[in-house]
């Protein structure tokens, strides 16, 4: 097996900036509430956004050699979905790298562990998700796997599937069914616009969705 | 048992008006260091705050459908507070909701659990008080109780008590000593502006408080 | 022994001024990734910074009449480091203590707890490194330890020490190594500027540092 | 209001006795899977059980002077509930209360934070549910509540509500519910012994559910 | 694509009866330190072992209709390993269904997830490795799938890949590896017990690894 | 400074056999509730108990060559206490290190992480206080210290200060009180066994503590 896989499919880009303008959680919605990164991989300062085709890199614990080739080799508006195993209280990325990130135009960094010079990072205007702040250094040793499916959050990462972020976390959008999945996702949001009209006019969600005759069907006595 | 209760007393509105300027830190220290809700539960955006009778609404995990009712029912100025079981990582609210809470004149949310499209709702300027952002999405079956006495971060809130919240956190003004409370509130804002008084002249919080004599007449052997 | 210890070294205020200017991250990685506190203990608000020498302050816990104590007799510039037992829920120190340490010149406060007044601290300007926000108050009647080693985040602190937070956390500068290390951390700063410079001009860190040489030694078999 | 209610319905020994037989999933399933203490709270030790009316005590944090009221007040068969605010490092209780406690007759103790003594009590043959072992002691100043609702794990207990417990935590039983909820209870028992049976000869839940049909109903197309 | 796949390989049953022998510590130090699912999946009581191909089953949160199938369609020896989000405090599985998982030779179950009625399924002898004892029940409602990859304790689990758990966590053996493992682990099993001898004779590890010279070679100046 | 440091005082065996008699709850009561290490550090298996010197050891994090010294140079009697930074899922002592410390004649083991092999430590005998099972390794590269104090679980620990722990947890008992504290700590036994004595005759402590006189002389109005 190669330690480096980069025959994988990618999506277009035409696609990518597509649901750049979707949001996190109507994309979960029309995913029928799936492939959700647990809550505690976050943006590292509110307001960061992510959304690209995912370059997956499975580093060893405390070790970041892999993820220096995996910056390398990434293709402009890649997102790195990176793992270093369990240990939450490691900084495998800092601002340096994060300079040569941007120069090369890696869209942004997703990673189950914290990273350093998070304040740097914030102000070059790079996206990073994950789990904090920490200034524990890694060694440059053992070389991971670059480019196959990964564990993170809860969730299979494959290469090429779309990284979606915003101050709700992260998704996976599997790239098999992102072609198809994109006009639900639109028809959500212009769906909800239309919601939130209505909610503005006064009706409220209890009489928009008929919930008295719900619960007078399941028998609830409700005096509403 | 009804599965709404709506026999209960509210505050006044002077009475909630006056609490606004009450900080939560104060009227946690004027009820003897009492009903003060733990404090994973906390503003989702720094700076949210809150001030208004608890409408108490129970729903079984992961399941909102009593809190569209909640949403339905309530005052405005109303703050509704609302558990769903034990697990965090739901997110049984969002912009929408919002939206609607926002027309209806709804005061804040305080929920056991997290929310999502919390950027919108930060826009917005609704308050939710929450444990973080997540958008696990809930069901809409089964009914709880809207009205009732509940748990929540350790305390009981019982419909109608005073909610109070800032980024120190919640706490929970129970109705039957919220109308003597309010002096006490207001008496030790004003000895603790006169007390930052004397500290910025110089006086220091150990000479205030003359704790040298306390330590002598502890037995104490301080050199200070 | 005696309860307050004041027969310690402090570092010169040239060497603490100097130190000002360096993150937490280079520091830590100039002194071989050593005396960082554990990310628990977090800026209050992003963007806060504390530089200066330590001064210990061992108080029980729930008690914070020992941290009275020691803010009347710290010196303008001291970082007043602060344990009290294992429990982050207490508030031992609010805006009432913090507009005495601003008069006083006091540089700032690591605490193992939470602090209350949050928001006020936070427009006043002072420093906290801490676990949060959390409203509890706590008594005044044991008397601990002031001016001996504490342990705090995983690290022992002596008096004197000099402490480093930023957005990245806290780190402990042993007042024995603080004169030799200072160079070494501009030199590095310097270089870091360096390597950014080389990496805004496209060249990414696997070349910088060789690593297809490095990983060819090692029998890795890259693609790259 | 007076610090201690004794005013307050316990349910007869015959219905406590015969809840007894009772697991504690099978009541929490009987009533429609409410009422669960999450399960923070658990055995001190595996195998402990407890049966019996609850005496509510609520202390300060840090302060058992309460709970050594409702030792002392205790009535035979009682299950001492309490809580000590939010934190979880504290001992109020250890082998000497314990002592005392079995000699009056008390049937258990569940408390939101640690105990000390462990393995004695263990030995003594006490039932503890609890978070863990620690030996912090505390104050006896401050006296809380008796016999009035409070929170612990997320659930409301009034005095005199049945509490069970088992090695899968604990359970509250309403005493207002308990009486018409025990013969559910027993049919409930009985019936998973029917299915265990069933099980037994080798017939799957898949089977005895008939899900096969409900999936095709559901339109799932399945190979099974 | 099928919600069920069965079209993989499986270990030969000599295979697998083999790693019965070999201790999780010990495949994974043989796998490179790799492919250890972490350590919040444990045993739920001390003494439990599992060695046996996955059969992969992933449910939606709080829904084990999925599991019940997985039940179904499992064949004597196969471990069950199952995932249902991210919440642990979720009981899918109690001891109605380790008596059917028993009758039909299911070896084990590993989840992400609590369980119930664990006295009776210790007392049954089925093993189980997940994250404590939990009543809370969850519906079957929503189909997930069987037979493909998922993610749990941070790995990634193929269907087939050998599962091995004792009391220090459970291990993934990924099936393409299995084969030609299982040598190395013999051997190092068997090199550990030579070492046991040697460190019994009264030699330690310092001087049996040499690393007096392993320390002088990198310069530390030890007196040892 | 040398890495090594051998010239610290150690207790008298006498005085640690004394020791060996007294309860981790008892002696940290004799000592004014100080010096307990936090109950994260438990023992791996109810029932171990630990009583001796500390040779205290300083790992870098996932690094125990430093250990491997520690367990070479120990006399008979100690226990070792070792930090490897904050993380506690590293596994740096297994059973073969077990082996050479009991023919060493090592008394235990107190440590800030997991260790591995669990079970076959505890049919060994040896006493580990820890935090769990884990089987990741570690590597043996860069020395850290050994002999000099060191932060653990909150507490600072120095070298030959007298470590007693059992089901309760770990505390230190510095040795420059030890002498002059176990009096204390053996008369507290006495007294709580007359208090157990007491107690099983019938008399509560409130009656024994006379609590109803505190409380009537704090103003409370108590039925009782």
């Amino acid at each position: 097996m190669k330690l480096i896989n980069r025959d994988y499919k990618r999506p277009s880009k035409e696609l990518v900036e597509a649901y750049r303008e979707v949001a996190v959680a109507t994309a979960h919605e029309a995913m029928g509430r799936k492939y959700y990164i647990d809550s505690s991989i976050r943006p590292l300062y509110d307001g960061m956004k992510v959304c690209g085709p995912a370059l997956t890199c499975q580093c060893p614990e405390m070790d970041n050699l892999t993820l220096h080739a995996a910056l390398h080799i990434a293709e402009p508006g890649d997102v790195i979905v990176c793992t270093l195993g369990d240990y939450k209280e490691q900084g495998p990325f800092g601002d340096c790298l994060a300079t040569s990130a941007m120069t090369r135009g890696v869209e942004g960094l997703v990673v189950n562990t914290c990273v350093r010079d998070g304040e740097t990072i914030h102000e070059m205007g790079f996206n990073v998700f994950c789990k904090g702040h920490c200034v524990n250094g890694t060694v440059k040793s053992v070389f991971g796997k670059i480019g196959y499916p990964l564990a993170i959050g809860g969730q299979v990462v494959n290469p090429g599937d779309i990284i979606l972020g915003d101050d709700d976390g992260v998704v996976v959008i599997p790239l098999e069914i992102a072609e198809e999945l994109l006009p639900k996702c639109l028809a959500k949001q212009e769906k909800e616009e239309q919601v939130r009209e209505m909610f503005r006019s006064g009706i409220t969600s209890w009489e928009k969705n008929k919930f008295s005759e719900l619960c007078k069907a399941k028998g609830y006595d409700l005096d509403i």
